[in-house]
């Protein structure tokens, strides 16, 4: 049996939501069907989301984009929440994944997934670590038995992924902390289970449970985002032993997963630099198995806090040519604080131009079709035409403002180049 | 006889700020100057302008940032320029160009000249053009002493290096406006000199009148910048015949220069999608003889307007590894309007990040240096360590004015993952 007639759930979204989904991707329904199947694309949508607008993640769909957003103990209201959800759709993310830590988190879910129509991702173990660090517990007192009901419970108010590091073992916790890495851990889900791994002297409880969290997951379509709990946090970490073991391990879950009716997405790095973008990106989907990727940057350098939204976008951008399918965004607040409404437009956008430039060099036929308007209105000095081409007409709006009743532009006014040529004789 | 032989100004240049140079570069005395013979470093600096800090550009010296300042018909205010070079400076830019097209440009120029000590580079004909537009006079009516007569003043003023458009050609030229370009020539000193071509039904008066040029230039040190009047303007365009037609010709030229005593570099495009940066800019080098290669993005898409400083950032720092030695920014104001003090911070920042992600893909040992001092402050939750290693110190502090007494950071709180693995056991 194939994944749609093991999951009914994920054939429900696929009934209601398909014909939209394939008009926007601007893809036959037959390709979108044959990926999900392959497990090259993964439609992201658990019923029970409220409002829910399905969307797919996979080649050869249209490049994502995700926000994360949430609360942190040193952060933590529900109304800004709310408005970063407002900025980051009307930067035109994709999905956004709740990350809060502090607060009622489920309070907090329930109205985030009130708010966003499209798909809602989370990481329930911290869930899980902020429930046990209100009780004084460890992480280590955690039972696989909480995870799993925390996820469950997740299931059921309508989250559409979740990002569980089910591929993080006891080995690749040695590799990441006993090693000569610069860096460690630097993944909070992955700490937190390389921290109950090492104090309980036991294998990963989410490795260890697969089964019974695909069980729980099935039902409600949620994709399972396969966690890379020990990606890189330092380009001189990239590519060592403990990111391939767990790359590897990633790769034999997803095609479990599939093979059990469940989603499978695979999270990817982090820091490395530019150089090694494409070969890594190459790598993981063969181990992969070509699931749909999901990265985080990559973040080709590591001394650019404050801009680390550009730093990622060089490395997503090269990512996407070699295969990325899903960008988690970076905002300026990276590695520093959480993120305020204007890091999130920023974070979505930065992202927007990678995956764009990305898709351009792949010469994606809905991107060459975006340039090639802006070249047409360029080329006519056609305002109108150039700002409904732009990735974010809003900007270019505003920026037109105090000079809207000229020709040119006010970086080159009468010395425009392109009038320059066309009055030639006149 | 060698360039420094023949170009006496350059040597007294070399003799008061060499030291200060090499150590500033971690360089070599020698390795500086047998560059500077061989063409591919070039040492900017004319000995009149005031409080000059002189600079070198070119492999293995780090790679320099450019912030293109000036006014335009529908922007124009002295104070505004000089803000705009304050907050260059602070952002820490390697040069200033003084593009202004509007305006008293002697007393604009002359004026940026005294408030910016690094060196100020300049589009001589852009001044031209103003004064024929003042007198109701076509840029085709211009003649090539004018022209020349503007670069010696200009000389004289201080200018340290000007864009020269020598190498456009009226084959060029033919190539760029007949074929089937998308959106024919964008440069605005190619476009004037192509409209000067056509009507005249001449060659370009910067090439007929190089050696003059040359005897003009030389006396000052003033560094030609062989302009790339024919780049794309259009992904699309990129690599077509007009582009390297006119390479090959600032290839000959820069060695004809080098020749008879004047310093040059080559200015590089330009808008291609992020997959031919690598090839096209190995390739410019090849056919400038390495000479130092300074620029415009690349931008690797079209329809960013808003963005453009973070799609010049992912070819900036492509082209980096692959070469490039100075990165002219674009600011989020490019295609649309002038930037305000704002966006020349944003604008420089950028091209900062492109610049160092690519100089730690190449191993470049100070680049290295920073991002292993920031991971050995990250390890140690060490916060003055990380904003002192940050590209942005002030950010950095300004980011983590409201949380500065905690040892963590507010997106992560108390689950900070560095944290969580350190106190296990505790």
């Amino acid at each position: 049996m194939g994944i749609r007639e093991l999951n009914p759930a994920l054939e429900n979204v696929l009934n209601a939501q398909l014909d939209r989904i394939a008009l926007e991707e601007n893809l036959e329904k037959d390709v979108i069907l044959s990926g999900i199947d392959a497990g090259t694309i993964v439609a992201l949508g658990n019923p029970r989301h409220p409002n829910l607008t399905a969307i797919i993640v996979g080649q050869p769909a249209r490049v994502k984009i995700n926000a994360n957003l949430g609360t942190s103990p040193l952060q933590s209201c529900l109304q800004t929440e709310l408005e970063k959800i407002k900025a980051a759709l009307d930067a035109k993310t994709d999905t956004i994944m709740d990350l809060s830590t502090s607060g009622d988190l489920d309070e907090i879910r329930v109205n985030m997934l009130k708010a966003c129509p499209l798909p809602v991702g989370t990481v329930p173990i911290y869930s899980v670590a902020k429930a046990l660090a209100d009780e004084n517990r460890d992480i280590a007192s955690m039972t696989a038995d909480e995870l799993l009901a925390e996820i469950e419970k997740q299931c059921k108010q309508g989250v559409d992924f979740i990002t569980v590091h089910c591929g993080l073992t006891k080995r690749g916790a040695m590799f990441g902390t006993k090693r000569d890495r610069v860096l460690g851990i630097v993944s909070r889900g992955g700490s937190m289970l390389t921290r109950w791994m090492i104090e309980n002297n036991r294998e990963n409880p989410l490795l260890e449970n697969f089964d019974r969290l695909l069980d729980i997951c099935r039902p409600y379509n949620v994709t399972l985002s396969l966690g890379d709990g020990l990606r890189p946090g330092a380009c001189a970490d990239a590519g060592d032993a403990a990111q391939w073991e767990e790359v590897i391990n990633l790769g034999e879950l997803a095609l479990h997963g599939l093979k059990h009716g469940v989603q499978c997405m695979i999270e990817g790095p982090g820091h490395m630099a530019l150089n090694l973008v494409e070969g890594q990106i190459t790598a993981i989907k063969r181990l992969t198995h070509n699931a749909p990727l999901y990265v985080l940057g990559p973040l080709v350098c590591d001394s650019t806090p404050g801009y680390d939204h550009i730093a990622g976008a060089i490395g997503g951008a090269i990512g996407v040519t070699a295969g990325v399918d899903f960008l988690c965004y970076l905002t300026p607040a990276e590695h520093l604080t959480l993120p305020n409404a204007d890091d999130v437009k920023a974070g979505v956008m930065a992202s927007r131009v990678a995956a764009h430039a990305g898709e351009v060099a792949l010469g994606k036929k809905t991107a060459l079709v975006r340039e090639a308007d802006m070249n047409k209105a360029r080329r006519n000095l056609d305002w109108e035409g150039m700002t409904k081409s732009a990735i974010d007409p809003d900007e270019v709006t505003r920026r037109r403002e105090s000079h809207k009743q000229e020709e040119v532009c006010a970086m080159c006014g009468k010395f425009c180049s392109v009038k320059m040529l066309r009055d030639i004789g006149k």
